[in-house]
Order: structure tokens, then C-alpha cells, then sequence
């Protein structure tokens, strides 16, 4: 872990560190485990996304056992998924390698402009629509009633994810496989991707493009986590000319996130989607900073 | 009109005219007015799919008055998406042309096997998942216990599109843009997309790759329908190794279906997406054979 | 009709006419057609409240062909509830009888008092309650959040009736039986049943007990309205002392209401309930002035 | 507990012991404690039902600390409810009585009739309707395909809950207060009252009255349980001429149910409802023979 000090406090503050741009190396990886009563296909979207592999410094890819079957192909969304056929019996996923991050905490720039959809890039309007659980159409009134007057561009946003980081509350024994941004909004409970389901749903309905990540988020500079590692879920939304990163459960600016799918919302980058009866019987994932 | 008779009769039937292919030309078109109380941004997929362009025996195109920007992109399911920016005022779509088509009823072939997952073509999985109006996690219980023993493959999605057609009652004043397939299950009632919606996601939910497709469908070879013309929705399933079209509100293979887009659900596909207030104030739909 | 002018004026302020207590005579019925395929049981709720039977200048009952049994109970919540075993054929329930009426608005009295949970007397806690219409447990967040700031008592209750009234827009055509206060909420239509269900359950999330009402509405000092006659709902909360009446789609103090049921929500008084298939073939309703 | 052998297999079958009727004490209890930040009113259903007090061999009532204001009052189902005004700090609800018991195992008929809708007793008719938890409307469709063909009367009842029993799991770590019977029909996952609420709604679809229960339920001549004790919920239908109890989840005869509270749904019989913050710090529930 990164040793605490400057770094670790300069990640609760929202001014981005332009000018002390550090390297750190984070190793990362999982070992998931299933119990497979039947042979089973499964989908899995464990690895690095492209856009940081070049920041690789070491092989990515799911491992697993000598035997079982895999191929990999690139989705629609630019992610890679990996296609398994899993032989009945005990199926583990793993992988270890080492990322290259500049150790900086997600950017912040308070003068972001709103891009009018008229002007948005082609690739980014299929992110101002509805889905499986982003809501958009159901949302949109409240939307509009609670974020219609923030400053737009960056300020909406960030009003959007200090609405739901201050109104919803994180509870694991409460997290469930179906809820939408609308029962976030009614239920008022949730995990990561709940918190996260729902600020993508606000962002789109006032037309501005989110769209759902999941990877790696080390507790660098942050004291101990009570919770075992995990992946965990953030958003991306598309302000001036680039995509930059919101998390609407920790809502501060965070260091290492080391991207791995993107997508519409967790439909579209499920972990793993096992088209079959499959039982997770481990769940293990690392990520901490390699001092050198 | 295709004069009744042998044609007509034979769409009615389940066995495909390998021998008979005959030609016809189909004239279609829209004309779709808007009032429009403020600039706003219009996406509009209403040009014939390119899977369909070498078809076209006129020019295709979203036509707009002069002085209105316009756009073309193609989106990741292969459409072509027409942006308008729409200013205040009379907003005006419309387009007329010709095309070629078999003349052939939708091809009809008990034989065609279903696809084991782990078989399928990598681009075909993203129609095995849930979508806005197509909740596979939700009905997945109810489909294998409808399904579930029906014979795998064109049997299976046959038996779908046969208790769809006839649990679901069509009714256009009951209809509404938030149904989604689950409350089409527990409505039973509904227009073409409904229809579509359940039918599909209960594919989705055996393991079947299915896809939404809106287009135009002329009532040929059928007595006078008593609606206006209107556009259509249709559906796609992946079996032995190619896409079939299914139709669970007609339920029987028909004539002259011209593909304009295909989408998980509705909300790929939606006709026009407005980006802020519009009134739709006139919509008229022609397709007919050109008797030469 | 009252002759338009004062009366019809003061319907549209906001105090009560203690003053000047009229009296009117208003002549109301209905006559109401099914279809029925094959003889089915009914339940109808259609005579006048015995809150208001002192009022009756002439016979109620519902009224049906000779031959057909009937029999009145009184349900759970005070409601006449009269059972029909239909035969096959037309059934015609119809009434014509007058009631006396004070020819005042509905009081208005913003002094009343919000009464704490724990004095509020026993029989108005079941109207606290989550029904079928009425999710207390989804919009309690959003209730709050909208109206937790307003005045307690008369003027939260207010608060609620002016932002539904204003937040939600009225059609016929998108009328729907499911429709619960929730879906109010996210699709902002509704008939109604469907403002005064919004209504009610924003009152219930903020501990002010409030139930459902039907009953005769006359368009009484009112211009002559472009929708054929109907019944009405609206709804009654208990502040201070005593049940009031508020009405969350016309939001105005209203002539002529003669209550007919008061329940939960619209479960607790359809018109008619048909246990088993009867198809409504006529609905006529009548409420007008006296003249004497 | 009474000692394994006959009594015990008994319940296991489904021949009710008419012969042989027992009597045996149940000594039953609880020991509920809040947190209450700040003084809050409380309403309790945990007086044993009106229909069993003459099988009391004890006082009954909620006990609670000397100061604790409370009443009693009975609703509009016959429940004993208790009010009581919490006061900041610890609230300590607890109750220890007797009660006699039968003995035998629930009732079972498989001769019961189906009463016709229109020979019903009127205060069985409200048991017909959609509550909260159990959308009658939204699940018609599906209870008349799963059970039109079942045989009319008990056998249809003993259907569904061999259906809802088989189909649904039962999980505590699932448990959520908002979930319906259309949430358990889609995610077949639950506890005690959603298998309830399920089989409640179908046979309310199937125009059988079906209401809710609540009490002890002993794991009397069964073996060790893996849950600590809890109260139990399990629900009656009119048929013949009475009330018989089922019990979708554990779905066989049962010995030493004592009902405390009957309704439409849980919400009508919630244990307790608290209108404002309160924190449940503990809860003990006891039944058990008393062998003299």
C-alpha cells in the first residue's frame, strides 16, 4: 500500500494533481472458483480492458485449469470477453499481473461543458438510452425536478452523485441481482453498482452520456477496508470531449482504478454470465501497490 | 397489391417456396410530421437496413426540408441512424423508393437446430441477455416451466410465438411506451412490440439468441387490414447457423418484411428518439407492390 | 345547473362560505349495461354512503330487470355493497334518486392541525397502511424529500394536492387498471383515481391517514366540461378532528360531491367487481341541480 | 417438545386424527427489544387472536417497562393491536403465556368444496381482492393456466401450494420487506410470508378467499431446526363452510399453530409498525410443550 502522507489526503480533495504526476505499479488479480454440476458455458469479462493495456506489465488473460476449453472475442462495447466451456467439477478463473498507473487520483475539472446532444460524438448516444437497469424513461420526471437547476456540465454531475451518495445506503446483505435504478430510488439501499445504476439513469436523463465500468479499486491511501477486496463499479460520463470517471458510492476522487469492461449497465459487463447451473464457491481479488 | 390467390394462400402455410421465387418490386415510404416548440436533437432510424441496401432500386435517405441538419452514422448493431437537428417549428421525415424483394414468404424450416451456447457465434451472445423491455432474469423461471419440454430449436421458438399470439390480445389504445415483456406476461394485452418483447425475451431466456427488428410489412396477399399502415415489429432468433424471422403477432410467415433496424429491444430501434419536447402531429406509411 | 355567478366563483377560492349555507336538491343515477356471456356473481358499490342516507330525498338501491337476485351487505369499511347474480344476457344496474346537499364548497380550513401518530384514533390507523394502489413503502423517501419542509397539517396536505396537480397530466386515453401510485409517479398521466392515489399515498408516507372516496362530482358552477359525465374520485384525510375532503386532480373546492365508498384505494370500491367475464356495453351518469 | 413417535409421524401424513384428539400446553413467548433514538409510536399485533382466548391458561398482553404508555383496541379483521408510545431509549416488548391446544395436526379435507363467488358469506368477499403484497390482477393469467385444470375446492388449494412449495427456495439472507407475490413468481426466492403471499394471490385469482396469518408455529415432533425460533406465517382459504389453514412452505399438517393476527397480506398484520426510526436489538420468539 502506498505509504500514507500527501497522496493519501490529496485523494478526499477534489483538485486534480496536474503537476506532481507520480507512477506506482499495482498487482492485481482474482481467483474465482465454481462448482459446475454440468459441463456449462460461461462468459467471462476478467480481463484488463484495452484501453490500459498498454499500462500492462505483465500477461492478462483468464487462466484455467489445463484441459478447459476457452476463446476470447472483443463485444460490441470494446471489451474483452472470454468464452469457456466449463467440464463439470470445480472450475477456477484466475489471474495475477502488474499494471502500470500514474497514480493519480480520478481527474477533476469543475469546468467541464455539457456537450448538446446535437453535438455529441456518434459513439456516445447509445449511452443516453434506457436499460435493463437504468430506467430512463421511468426517471426522467424526477430527474429533471431534482438536478434541473444545477449548473450543467460537471456541476450536475457531481449534484447527481452527492444526491445519491448521501441518500442511498451501502448494505452488502441487501444486495440483489434484479434491482433497477428505480428500486434504488424507491428502496434507497444498495451496493456499489446500485449507487451507480442510478446516477448513470439521472445523467441520462438530463442527456448526458453514462455509462457503467467495473475493475479494480485498491484501498490505496485509505484506511482499512472492513470489507474483503472485491471489484468494484463506477461510471463514466461524457463532458467537454473526453469520458471521465464518477463513483457515486465513494464520491471522492480515488487512485488506481485499473478499468476492466464498459457497458450500458451491469448487464453488459456481468463478471461472468454462466448460461447454466453453476455454483460461486470462492471469490478472491487482489490489488495492492508494488513497492519497488 | 399482389392479386390473391395461389401467393396469398401460401403464406398462410408453413412450407417455404424453395422452387418458386418470384420477383416483386415494393414501393414504401413514410411521411412523419412534427411540431417542434424548441430546437432539438432527433435521431431517426428509418432508412432500410444496409443488410437490405443492394435491394434499394431508388435512393433511401431520411429526406428533411431545406435548411435542416442532418447526419448518418451506423450504430453498433449495423444500423444506419439519421441525426437531424430539428429547429422550432414543422419538423417533416419523409422518404419514398422501391425495392426488390423474393416475393417469398418468410422462410420456414422445422429442421433448424438450436445452437449450443458454447457453439454460438461470438456476435450472437449479446441477444442472449436482458434489456430494457426484455427482463431475462426475471421470466426465466416461467419460460423453462412453459418451454422447457417443448423439442429444441425451430419447435421451441414455434411453440413461443404460438402462446404468445394467443395469450396476448392486440390493442392499439391500450398501448404504452414503458410495457416491458414481464408486463406483457402479466397483462396480456398489447401491440406488435409487445408481442415481440415477450417472445423474445422468452427466447433469451432458453439460451436462444433473439433480436427486435422494426421495418415495413405490407398486408399483401391479405384482405384489407382495418388499421392505418404503420410500420412493424418483428423478431430474429439465431438457429443451425443463421438468423429466422418469427412474428408472435401475426404468427404465420408473410410477405414482404424490409428490415430497418435490429436491437436487443425497442429502445435500440425506436423509430425517432427525441431529445427534448415534440409533438408528433402526422404519421403515414405506404409500402405496396409496384405491378409493372 | 346552478346559475353561474357568486356560488360559481367562490368554488374557485379558497374559503369557506360558513355564512351562507344554501341548500340544493341534486338529482343523480347511472345506468349501467355488461354484456354478460354466462350468469357471474357481481359486486357493486354503487349506492349512496350511508354517511349520507339522512340526505335522501328519495329511494336508493341499485336497481336491476326483474328476476335477477340481489342482496346489500355493509363491508368492512361502512361501504353498502350490493351482490348480483348476473344471467346471461344484458344486465342493466341503474338509479335515479335526489339528495339534499348544503350547495357549499368543500371546507377549507388551512388552521387544521396535523394529530400526532399516537393520538390519532384507532379507526384512522389502517389508512397509515401500504394497499395495493398505494405503495407507502417505495415513496416514503420521495415523500419526505418533497414535502417534509412544507407547514404540517392543512398545508402538507395542500402541498401534496398542488404538486401532483401540477406534476401529473390528465388522459383518458392512457387510463389504465394497474396503474399503481408509484407508476403515477414515474409516468406522470393518469385519470383520476390515479392523482388522488398519488396523493393518498404521499400523505400516508408522512403519517397523516388518508383513504379513497367515490362518488357523485356535478360540473356544478362550472363551465360546461367537454367529457361526458362520469363518477369521481378524490380523497379524505384526518387532520384536527374530523375526516376532509381534498381532491388532487381539479385541486379546488368542489359543489355537489355525494359519496358513494371510502376504502384503501380503488380495490376497496370499484364500481363493480365481476368475478368472472362481463363486458361493459353502456355507462351513463347522471348529477344536476334541482330547480325548484 | 413432545416426544418423537406416532404424534410426530402423524403430522407428517395427511389423514386428520379425528379419533384420537389430543390435548397438549404450549408454553409461547417473545422477548422484542428496539432502539428508539427519539419517542416514536408503535402499533404491535402480538396478542394471541381473539379466536384462541378461550384456549389461554395465562394472562396474555404486551408487557412492557413501568412507565410505557400502551392501549389495546381490535381492527377492522379482529386482530387485538397494541398501541404504544415509545419513549427514547430501550423498549422492551415481551410476553410469556399458555395455551391449550388440540394437539392435532391442521385440519385436512380433501372433500371440501369450492364455495360458488355468489354463495360466499359477504365477509369472506374482501379475501378475493388484490392487496399490497398480492396483485390478483397481474397474476390471473398465469394462476388459471397453472391450476384451471386442477380439481375444484381443496384439491386446487393443495395444487398451488405443492406448486408454490416446489418452486420457490426459501432463503433468509433474500428476505426483503418489499417483495410481492409477482416478485416471488418472477425471483422464486423467499421466506415464510412470500410463499404465502404467492399461494394467497393464486387462489384469489382462482376466486377461493385466501387471507393471511401470523403466530407460533412449534417445531413440535420435528426434527432440530437450523433457525433459531421465529413467528410463523401461513394463510386459510374459505372452502365449504370454513376456514382451513395451509401453509405453502412447509406444505404438510403442522402441530401447535397458534394465531395471533389475520389479514389481507403482511401488512395488515405487520408485528409490529413503527412510524419513526427504531432499531430491532433483539428478538426471541418461544414455543413449547409443556409437559406436565
Amino acid at each position: 500500500m502506498r505509504a500514507p502522507g500527501p497522496a493519501g489526503e490529496a485523494t478526499a480533495g477534489l483538485a486534480p494533481r496536474m503537476n506532481t504526476r507520480l507512477v506506482m505499479l499495482i498487482r492485481l488479480g482474482y481467483d474465482i472458483h465454481f462448482d459446475v454440476p454440468s459441463p456449462v458455458p460461461i462468459v467471462a469479462l476478467l480481463s484488463i480492458h484495452p484501453s490500459r493495456r498498454h499500462d500492462l506489465r505483465g500477461p492478462d488473460g483468464v487462466a484455467v485449469d489445463a484441459g478447459v476449453e476457452t476463446s476470447e472475442y472483443v463485444d460490441a462495447f470494446g471489451n474483452i470477453c472470454t468464452r469457456i466451456l466449463a467440464p463439470a467439477g470445480l472450475l477456477r478463473l484466475s489471474n495475477v499481473t502488474t499494471v502500470l498507473d500514474s497514480g493519480d487520483p480520478d481527474p477533476v475539472n469543475p469546468e467541464a461543458r455539457e456537450v448538446p446532444v446535437g453535438e455529441l460524438p456518434h459513439e456516445t448516444l447509445r449511452y443516453l438510452l434506457s436499460s435493463r437497469f437504468c430506467e430512463v424513461d421511468l426517471l426522467s420526471a424526477a430527474a429533471v425536478e431534482l438536478f434541473g437547476d444545477a449548473p450543467r456540465g460537471w456541476g450536475r454531475v457531481q449534484a447527481i452523485c452527492n444526491w445519491v451518495h448521501n441518500k442511498v445506503t451501502f448494505s452488502y446483505p441487501q444486495a440483489r441481482s434484479t434491482r433497477t435504478a428505480l428500486d434504488v430510488f424507491t428502496e434507497r439501499v444498495g451496493v456499489c453498482r446500485d449507487f451507480q445504476h442510478l446516477a448513470v439513469t439521472f445523467c441520462r436523463c438530463l442527456n448526458i452520456p453514462a455509462r457503467y465500468a467495473t475493475g479494480y479499486l485498491g484501498d490505496i491511501g485509505v484506511p482499512p477496508s472492513p470489507s474483503p477486496m472485491d471489484f468494484s463499479a463506477w461510471f463514466e460520463v461524457y463532458l467537454e470531449d473526453r469520458w471521465w470517471t464518477f463513483d457515486a458510492r465513494h464520491n471522492r476522487p480515488r487512485i488506481g482504478r485499473i478499468v476492466m469492461a464498459r457497458g450500458r449497465d451491469a448487464v453488459d459487463v456481468a463478471l461472468t454470465t454462466s448460461f447454466g447451473p453453476s455454483t460461486l464457491t470462492n471469490f478472491t481479488v487482489v490489488t495492492e501497490e508494488v513497492l519497488e
